[in-house]
């Protein structure tokens, strides 16, 4: 029995968590033939279209195809979409766009302009929803609860395999069959981090002003965790920004009381957030890292960079969430204006 | 005699900013001379590289371009072009760059590999510095102090002659001839604003924690103040954030004692800082507004969209910057750590 198996998490439904997971996993097919379809019709460049808290999810896809694809794609916020209507999306366009609720105000506004326009909107939504309503193609998750990760693995099938269609990830199949076991896997991550979860957020909860840094392929979660769990759901002073602009401005804040978490991912911008790391330590600075790099996965190691951000996502923004509910009492499920009233 | 020729202008030389000023404006031809070099020896794409204050001044250049031409421009912090040696970065593009003490590492380090790879490199810089002598042609503001503005100048004079090359700025000679006043008018604004600047100081000096919006073409200039005078040069704790990402996460922070500061500009991003604007109305938040369109300038209301940065630099990161400083008295010249030792 190994070390972690007895650990019990907090507020965490293991044996449902696993079977939704199940349920996703057994979607691949599905989403497959979605994604030959997609690319059967053919399209001219791809647009991940979110706002808020998909905009931050969708940014490691977006970090991920331009690093590993020649596709053009663009992440961009529903808002400003609606603001300046971009003239690179035409007919031709593949927009893929998500919405758990499906109900966005912002994206259901895009996608009437972009419906008119005549681009294919693949939603991962429900079908029966104004956002459903409006997509071209509806990828429904079988489950009932909204675990990021679950939106991972079904957007994962569908762009890594359109990627394979293109030579640009031959090993798609291998990635594909590994990450069956990802849902045990971050089951098992989440037992080992829960401790270190207890102790980070009673350190952390009550601080006056929190500085998160991120690089690269992490940074869609640096900004999902700071932004919507502890700014929306925890009314908690941050203070996000990129490892690299850290450097040009917010280092300076750094004092007593002033705490820097720092999230480490795995590839080239890992240097950028050792450096954060090691300013810290120069300057005796309170400081907390996230490493990926400790967590162990079912996968080749070639196939991490894909992976990693969703074990960000399942130790800061669920797991560290409800710690952090635990030490400030403040309930994740509370706003004091978002959506209480029109604005 | 108008109404502002008597303010006084707190820690400012208004001859010699007047006075240099003028040298900026003679330096057009030189600068579209190099215009012309650049443009008929070619290029695929355009890379703006900068890094903290120099990256969040080119910000208006990249929304700019990509707004009113098809040129592929691309804006790059160094310290990531140097992470990831982006491979559209050829020896057909042309690098354009900037660094007022000519010493900026990140930049001398992406300089040295882009040299290798042969791309054109036109510096706004010393000629005799370490970044000077690796660019491929260098622009010399023939000034003694670095307000941001001389450097727009320059910067439009460059790109704008080449957008009009490429026809996509047909009246860009009326344009330049119409900035010829823009210092006059800069100072002018400044006047104007004086009396706010003392008022917004006094009032937002002290607060624990700060939230600023920008968008669109002003989204760097937000970034700009916020990041390289409050941070880095006064230790105020704040949090720049998009007006459309500020409805993500950030509204719930707005409280007593936390204040919203909203830049405002005059293009369709207005919308978005106006929802900024109405929610905190609406919510009886702390608030203040920079609305670009209070302040006269002698350019046709066309060319309005090319100039409200400079309005923003000069009103908030050099007038506000002077008064926040009165108040904290805190010496904008000190730090604690940047440039201090390494890191």
């Amino acid at each position: 029995m190994s070390v972690t198996e007895k650990v019990e998490l907090y507020k965490f439904d293991e044996e449902k968590y696993l079977k939704e997971g199940d349920a996703i996993i057994a979607q691949r097919k599905e989403v497959e033939e979605i994604a030959d379809q997609v690319f059967e019709k053919g399209f001219t460049n791809v647009f991940l279209l979110g706002i808020g808290g998909t905009e931050f999810e969708f940014a490691q896809f977006d970090y991920l195809l331009n690093k590993y694809s020649t596709l053009e794609v663009y992440a961009i916020n529903a808002a400003d979409a609606n603001t300046v209507h971009p003239t690179k999306l035409t007919k031709d366009s593949l927009v893929i766009t998500s919405s758990a609720s499906g109900t966005t105000v912002e994206i259901v506004e895009a996608l009437t302009w972009i419906k008119e326009i005549g681009a294919t909107v693949v939603g991962f939504t429900k079908k029966d929803c104004p956002v459903g309503k409006l997509c071209s193609i509806v990828i429904e998750a079988k489950v009932t609860t909204g675990q990021c990760e679950y939106a991972y693995v079904l957007q994962s099938y569908l762009l890594y395999s359109i990627l394979n269609k293109r030579n640009e990830f031959p090993e798609y199949e291998r990635f594909a069959d590994q990450i069956k076991n990802i849902f045990k896997n971050l089951v098992d991550i989440r037992k080992v981090f829960e401790p270190k979860a207890d102790e980070i957020a009673k350190q952390l909860y009550n601080k006056p002003y929190t500085i998160f840094t991120g690089s690269g392929a992490l940074w869609g979660e640096t900004l999902l965790f700071s932004m919507c769990i502890l700014e929306e759901m925890q009314w908690v002073r941050t203070r996000p920004v990129t490892s690299s602009q850290f450097f040009h401005g917010t280092l300076e804040l750094v004092e007593k009381d002033v705490p820097v978490f720092i999230v480490k991912g795995e590839d080239e911008y890992r240097k950028q957030d050792n450096r954060v790391e090691d300013f810290c330590k120069k300057i005796n600075a309170e400081y907390v890292v996230l490493d990926t790099k400790e967590y162990a996965l079912d996968v080749d190691d070639k196939f991490r960079p894909f992976v990693v951000p969703w074990i960000v996502t399942a130790l800061l923004t669920e797991r560290l969430a409800a710690h952090y509910e635990l030490y400030t009492r403040h309930n994740l499920a509370y706003r004091r204006y978002y959506h209480q009233f029109d604005y």
